[in-house]
């Protein structure tokens, strides 16, 4: 079993470096930044157009949306719903991460919106994905206070309520199809330590799911290769900067046979 | 007096690790990233937190709040007297970073009117707490073209005017409460090579703020940990690239006898 | 004719540093940390005012002005219309980066007034020139899918038809005046594998035009010592995240000697 998820990861990725898959990411001011470096970083062109009137277009030519609530102005707002409705009609794959809702008000109403519209993934930390299921109210903000296990229902309802993957990022991930659970074992407590640790695997998770229908598969492989990339920075860094720093090499340099040795999925 | 800032600096630093400050920043978008990650790398929680109707709530849950005036929106803006009202009513403690005020007017406008809430901090460089005083017309923006002792006088006045401590940022760092001045020697002029360096000042003050009633202490510590981390950084680093990078490791690296070998206040 | 390019580029070099000139950046918001970074690393000083009634006045102040136009909300885009006319009728020199322009409506747009304007510079990839001219759909976004040769005849008539100096950045960067071009052939492929590597290029152009009248010169000055940055930078990186610390590194510590020694123009 974790021997066929991580051939599946081995070639997803090598299928993702050969096609470029184009990234439109509705994202937060903070990691923007960070988020772009890592899709380069992967070998995914990244796209931040967050505008109305041209978010709907460019999710045309896009390959896969992020929609990420971390910051959402009004005018983002707007554009969410375009780049989302377009993506839709186009049958492109869309990632819903619900950054720190749950008690603040404008991104928990979108977020409910957004969920209307069946994100192909949502991506979030157990108090995010609690509190998107209605069954909390979310944690102090990115940060999270539950256990991946502790949100495994939660996301199981969402994923059958609206036929998406789930994917909660924890000390282990897990990704869940409603019915199917698959536990990502790699990683690093680090990925905690910097802004937009959890924020840029929601883009990777939309560039892996350009790759191929099986979305809960193309998640696995994107949790799989990000965080295996993560360990391995953290064996060579001296703190969080060296660290965040690393990951891009790492990202960048893991060829499919590092992630056949590397991956524990189970 | 020296020995006994450095202990009180130490323990500071202790406290701070262990309660894991919450720090709502609104703070502008050039910096957010690296103020987000010095807070984390120190061992604070950051939450970038700036739309009207949520920035209220969330000060709420706040430990501490940062106002900085770097890039400051329209619905910043409102977000910020939003977040300063729930912390003062509240007692939470809040920083103001009058970021490049003087000749600009919507945050010279912006900036007299959050004096008038009463920072629990102001920090800015010579020039911004001049300017603040209504003594001069501020810098060509964030660099600074005055001493820190240039702006002594008008800090004691923000000071003693609004119960605030002030903290003017240079070569050598002065703390005041108006009555008592206290001076920070460590530091690297690399600090002013690289965007945010002041900024992300701002956010430790208001994360050390959130650890005593004592305010100037909890902002001599600030600043002391703050610029011991950067002299640290700079011994290892070959230029401002690996400077940002080897800061934020030794922030995280930190100890509270490295604090204690390490600091000069005076 | 090539070593008087690289005489003219370390000579430019050697004034910016004397004369630290202030840019002002109206640039996305993806890349401003790394824009800002970028420029202090060099000697220049960056500020990123962008806000309405604040960016007119400080135009006036500043040396350059660089408008970019990758993430244009509403807001900034008054306040570019607002720069640019300041620093037109002082004299001061501005740079046009029209990112990811053609498919996208509200950037292609402003792009066309700004165009009128008469930028003093306009940077882009050759996807970007030839939208601009009129003669294309533009690439995905940011990337680009041209050669900057394929760009040439589009970059000339842009020249000549508003008297703007434009570079086209590619494995060989063009710079042309519309009579004259000029190739500058340092570079590496890892400045296409981090974000911004192209927007941070604008604002050195933008600095380095403040320091003479002739913009063919400055703009094939800053190209060289950026690309030489980067080829040096290259060298000892292990990743595109080691890169961009190595990079503005480099970008410090670059000497004019460096320049005449490594720039490869013709």
């Amino acid at each position: 079993m974790s021997n066929q998820h991580a051939q599946s990861a081995a070639e997803l990725l090598r299928r993702l470096r050969e096609g470029v898959p184009l990234v439109q990411c509705l994202t937060n001011a903070v990691v923007a930044n960070f988020t772009a470096n890592s899709l380069l970083a992967l070998g995914a062109a990244p796209a931040m157009v967050d505008l109305p009137t041209e978010a709907g277009p460019f999710a045309r030519l896009a390959s896969a949306v992020l929609i990420n609530l971390g910051t959402p102005q009004h005018d983002q707002r707007v554009a969410m719903v375009e780049a989302v409705t377009v993506a839709n009609a186009a049958g492109t794959p869309w990632v819903l991460d619900p950054v720190a809702i749950g008690a603040l008000p404008v991104r928990t109403h979108l977020a409910r919106d957004l969920l209307g519209l069946r994100p192909t993934v949502i991506r979030g930390n157990p108090s995010e994905i609690i509190a998107l299921a209605g069954a909390g109210h979310g944690g102090r903000g990115v940060d999270s206070t539950d256990s991946a296990e502790d949100a495994l229902e939660a996301a199981r309802n969402l994923a059958i309520d609206f036929g998406s993957i789930v994917a909660i990022s924890g000390g282990t991930d897990i990704v869940t199809d409603g019915v199917r659970d698959v536990r990502v074992d790699n990683g690093t407590e680090l990925l905690t330590r910097i802004t937009g640790g959890g924020c840029a695997l929601g883009a990777v998770i939309a560039a892996f799911a350009a790759q191929d229908q099986d979305r809960l598969a193309t998640t696995v492989a994107a949790c799989a290769v990000y965080t295996l990339a993560a360990e391995q920075a953290a064996r060579e860094s001296a703190g969080p900067g060296s660290f965040a720093v690393a990951f891009l090499d790492r990202l960048a340099g893991l060829t499919p046979d590092d992630v056949l040795a590397g991956v524990v999925i189970g």
